[in-house]
């Protein structure tokens, strides 16, 4: 809590890094190799060489046995001024953690959408980065607007994700979710929504998806990695029908949380 | 230069902060009002309520006779996680000193055009934002083609600025730069120029600019706080012409700058 971090640290400066968000329950990382592996090849993207050593000491260190949400952060490191200077130093790497709770898996969200566009045209359109400007922004406009969250829109107006999470709405049968090529974040929940939804009975598609879509769809979540999925009860003061399915989803992540990581005596 | 700050505030966790970059010579900082001004409404924008004293008393405290880069960095403060957490702390303002050197005003450029596209979508589009990661991954394309920075378009494929500057051409003796609606900064230096051209005998519009207008033009040339104006000679390989135009310009700007900060011995 009272880590402090050099003010040429290019995270602080130029935002110059990226971040993963995890759970932890019993001392173990829920989808670890997953998450890890998620910074590692955002790190590789963007030219940041960081050992995998270090990122696996530090989550380490800051596991306990209580409900974690663990934050991984890495920037480029300390550096004189310059987007793109001759010599920066090590990569820096902290694991910051806040308290977890059970409860807060498949509470409902209503939305709103938002102004500002995400811009599935950049280099970091998929990658978790440190710069979270305009989702914060549109944070703002939700907490304005007295709801949950905000749907992102990419730059011609297709779903891109929410400010803090990917999207699904059941259509007809099928689960779908924008493809990464719409500017959203490949989520871990999202990937395991994708590679758990055939089991239970759902076709899954990655394709475009217009707000308009939207509106029509049998019923609408949201997925990330403290939440893992939301059913989405209201866009832009619409109510929307709930269904089963998101239930059913709901349960098979739990399942696969205490799977992996044992079950606190408030997750069941 | 070993100044810290928390591993909690929100300009490193999420990049939620502004900044500004200007020249000081003397003790007096160029065109203070200005950058002042812009750095508060930017502050504004985002909801980030500072007092105007605090940030007059941290560049106070900064500004030697030396030539001096400073940079002024203002964040949202310290927070628990959360895009829009019910509280945070006091915004956080910091200035940083770097040498500057004279010898850097009206160095040429060579560019090439970045890959990604900037988002004139963005509610943070005109804002000095933290989150240059986009601008850093167009300035290594810049450093691994061995020119100096790179041209960044919109989503649109129009001319939006470079990593650290903003564009102007010179077309049938028209100065050109884009307006702000196409995702650029509205800069300092580019703000000067737009007043001081006509003076000088050139009519100045803000209008779009292709990339194949730029290919045309008679010119063109960069502007920031640090260089003032930089004539670009080579655009992804292929040369362009000088104009006497750009030294015009350069010798105004210095003249600028010596009446409001006074000559150091290597300036004339």
């Amino acid at each position: 809590v009272s880590a402090v971090i050099s003010a040429e640290d290019r995270g602080f400066t130029l935002g110059d890094g990226v971040f993963d968000t995890a759970l932890a329950l019993n001392g173990r990382m829920f989808a670890h190799e997953r998450h890890v592996g998620r910074l590692l090849d955002a790190a590789q993207t963007l030219g940041i060489a960081v050992d995998r050593r270090r990122i696996e000491d530090a989550l380490d260190a800051a596991l306990t046995t209580a409900p974690t949400i663990l934050r991984t952060t890495l920037t480029r490191g300390v550096a004189a001024r310059g987007l793109w200077p001759a010599s920066v130093g090590e990569p820096t790497v902290l694991v910051t953690t806040s308290p977890w709770s059970p409860a807060l898996l498949g509470q409902a969200a209503r939305l709103v959408t938002a102004t500002g566009r995400r811009n599935e045209f950049s280099p970091t359109a998929n990658l978790k980065t440190l710069n979270y400007l305009d989702h914060i922004l549109a944070a703002r406009e939700a907490a304005a607007a007295g709801v949950d969250d905000a749907l992102i829109l990419n730059t011609q107006g297709r779903v891109a994700c929410t400010t803090i999470a990917n999207v699904f709405a059941l259509i007809d049968g099928t689960l779908v979710t924008p493809p990464l090529s719409e500017g959203c974040l490949p989520g871990i929940i999202r990937a395991l929504v994708i590679e758990m939804a055939p089991a239970l009975g759902f076709k899954v598609e990655e394709r475009p998806l217009l707000p308009e879509t939207l509106a029509g769809a049998d019923a609408m979540f949201l997925t990330n990695s403290v939440r893992f999925l939301r059913p989405v009860t209201a866009l832009d003061g619409r109510e929307l029908a709930g269904h089963p399915a998101t239930n059913q989803l709901v349960t098979a992540l739990k399942a696969r949380l205490a799977a992996e990581c044992g079950t606190p005596s408030t997750l069941i």
